[in-house]
């Protein structure tokens, strides 16, 4: 029984009522939204079998997973392979001890939902899926072991219609959240035929992917630089460079197609990469009409267009097609998508793509799948930054009205004019002893609560009750009918 | 990258969009009843330290505990120590690889939580709290190893309208269920009285609450026995056996008052308990009037009152006072609860009670509290079986139309069409590729999507769209316009 002040593991939060109100906000609008598109919930237990988790996020993944323990004398096996507790036997050690893992994401635990449940689930499936995943990540500012992932995808349908909708969900919740963004997209069909142009071989595709991935960080030039390190000729580097700094270029006035069609001239790869970004655009023309933005990053006034439209009223969809996207992870096989929020300082709040081979580590081959993440950590973040929460009624389903109680009999008449008031569904609370006037306002101030209701000696008599706006201090008289008129609004 | 069926750890579960709106409902109900009587939410992250849990449930409770184990070399101290691997040294090996350990409940968390935030919290503080907790128990039907707590708590103040309230909240919630329930009540300070009759000290007042918990199980006369071994004497368990077969006695006809007060004539903690049981029954029958059933376990009928009363068309509340309702959890010292499902063969389907000191091995003393837990896993067997979610609309939110596709400029026109749909918050979909109709209608019908909608070459010219709905085979063609006033419905 220590009485030292209690404390969280690093890396980890409490949420309080007030935090975790404008969190349940967000994740209420996305919800909402997934639902209107057809997308359904699942649920999978924060435990996963190591074997389902390890191997699938790189061996700096493998690190960062939180293992379970297994439960009674898990030493047994150490002792019974007589093994020595030397740093060299970690790994093997790790495995006789622990055999469990947290969710390191959700994407793998949807893999693995869906093979396991080929047989009960239609197809196309559309999922959505909002829980917490772990990381023994080193935690800094922005950054924690326990965080919320919102995924939506759908898988089983090869149809770009779905990439469509997938914009159309991240432009609908952003627009309802306040937030003005910038959707990005690319193909990761684009990238390949970047390498191909270049002579690079498939497998030192995901070394170009990651550098293309540090262009933000530290330009163009040094990322691609980096490469001579991991067994690229000289040559090599020097072509991608030629052809990325075709496309990025300004200064080559051309409409996207023509640009990208003399590049792509004679690569399927690249010719079939930009009929996508061509199609998805179009469709998202088709539906939105002069709501749209369309920016290029190879356009000489990108930046000005998205800063010219970056009005959050203007309602318009900006849509960025950036054709040195990458996105970090390297399952993608098709288009990417990441979200860019225009008025702050934030990496992207939202990304994702299409992956043509998810389910095949565990045995279902060829089911092709596309889906988004929302970073909801950083969009409470930026909402929080952008102060967008003052202008949102978060307290709609909270405390209406405080009973004050002045004990004996006018508490038994408070009491059951409050069960009144919870009949027609209006929240309500009597503060539950007969303190001092002083205390019992001081807890409805600090909660929020807008009415005192006082139910004294003149009010027993004359069945009225006093209410009073705590925020104006304007009072008044009223019968229970009345009042209950009066809150339900 | 093995090619195994994947699978879950034991005692695990996924959760498919069908279970999970149900369990969602049930979630729904509890919540909205706890925001309209003033709860407010928190969260506290999955894992705690160690320190906080261990020694909070008792040396079984430490061994049901999940454990992290901790990240990087986490063998480098056995090495240090020159610690040997043996049995002996499980537990000083487990306290050096692992200071982590899963949330095992939602109170100890929550003590943790008000103790770190005293600073920040406006007292009367109520809370409600609705997370998973892990319990590495052996797995069987209806007991998991991951499982939802959902529990509502006041702290910080020692008024009986808190316990009041927390009964009506069970009442409410079980009535917007569908399923009737008796909510059994009694206080711990009688049970202490009857161990104080039959000389107890209180060191072993927890033994008698134990063997009073078994009672349903075994029988008052094994149980009480049991006692024997348990440095109890032949005298004590005799005295303690003659008070409880007097105060279960159903051939004394009395007054509930009289037949208490007679017993506890000169015990301080019994009469305090009868009063406090007397008060939250008259404040309840004051507010329900006759929709109160009062039932005693020492009625003569007490059975017949429960049974004549079971309509869960009757709006009744029953309230059950029973002398001998122990709940197992030692931390209790006040009022406790159990709610029983009334037409099904089911263990307790809530409880709770009041505690003095829970807060207490956190270093903040004399801190009041009462709380209340709905076992939501239990509720939602009982309302499978009763076949209660058969009324219940659960797809309220979900997909109300398929559009058909049939490609090519129909496709662009659906497309057109779903968005009006969804600009009017109606969720909707359409097929993401022009597939065989059986397979779309398919798509539909397993989906439970009532209505088809088909835009194809005659509805093009016109601007129309045939609407067709599934169950019944009956189709019409309508405007747009028309589309979204039926679908808003």
């Amino acid at each position: 029984m220590s009485k030292v002040t209690p404390s969280l593991p690093k890396g980890t939060r409490d949420f309080g009522p007030a935090e975790l109100r404008k969190r349940n906000y967000i994740f209420g609008i996305i919800k909402s939204v997934f639902e209107k598109y057809g997308f359904q919930p699942i649920e999978t237990p924060a435990m996963e079998k190591l074997e389902t988790l390890e191997g699938k996020y790189g061996e700096e993944g493998d690190k960062l997973l939180f293992r379970i323990l297994n439960s009674g004398d898990f030493l047994k096996e150490i002792r019974s392979q007589n093994i020595e507790v030397s740093e060299d036997n970690l790994k093997k050690i790790t495995s006789l001890v622990s055999g469990k893992g947290l969710r390191y994401d959700l994407t793998i635990p949807f893999a693995r939902y869906v093979v396991q449940h080929q047989h009960e689930i239609t197809f196309p499936f559309k999922r959505y899926q909002i829980q917490p995943v772990w990381r023994a990540d080193r935690p800094q500012k922005g950054r924690y072991r326990e965080f919320y992932q919102c995924d939506a995808d759908v898988v089983g349908s090869d149809s770009l219609l779905n990439e469509v909708e997938l914009i159309l969900i991240y432009d609908e919740v952003f627009r309802k959240l306040g937030l003005d963004v910038t959707i990005k997209y690319n193909s990761r069909k684009i990238l390949k035929a970047i390498c191909e142009i270049a002579n690079i071989p498939l497998s030192q595709f995901g070394d170009v992917v990651s550098a293309i991935d540090q262009f933000d960080k530290v330009g163009s030039e040094v990322a691609l630089d980096s490469l001579k390190e991991k067994r690229f000729s000289l040559n090599q580097i020097q072509s991608l460079k030629e052809t990325i700094n075709y496309l990025l270029d300004g200064k080559i006035v051309m409409r996207l197609e023509d640009k990208f069609k003399k590049l792509f001239s004679e690569n399927n790869s690249g010719l079939t990469g930009l009929d996508e970004i061509l199609f998805i655009k179009q469709i998202i023309k088709n539906l939105s009409g002069d709501n749209l933005v369309e920016i290029a990053s190879f356009h000489p006034r990108a930046q000005q267009i998205i800063h010219y439209h970056k009005n959050p009223d203007s309602h318009k969809i900006k849509l960025h097609f950036d054709a040195v996207l990458a996105r970090g992870l390297d399952y993608y096989t098709g288009t990417i998508f990441e979200v860019k929020a225009n008025n702050v300082q934030m990496g992207s709040i939202g990304g994702g793509g299409r992956y043509d081979n998810l389910t095949g580590v565990f045995g279902l081959p060829n089911v092709s799948g596309v889906g988004i993440s929302f970073g909801v950590e950083r969009i409470y973040d930026v909402m929080e930054e952008l102060k967008l929460f003052d202008n949102i009624d978060l307290q709609s389903n909270t405390t209406r009205a405080l009973f004050i109680n002045f004990g004996g009999e006018a508490e038994t008449k408070a009491f059951q004019y409050l069960q009144q008031l919870r009949a027609s569904d209006i929240p309500a609370e009597i503060f539950p002893s007969n303190e001092k006037m002083k205390k019992q306002i001081g807890y409805a101030d600090k909660k929020g609560i807008p009415y005192a209701i006082f139910v004294g000696e003149e009010e027993l008599k004359n069945e009225t009750l006093q209410v009073k706006i705590l925020k104006s201090g304007e009072q008044k008289l009223y019968k229970i009918e009345e009042v209950i008129e009066l809150l339900k609004q």
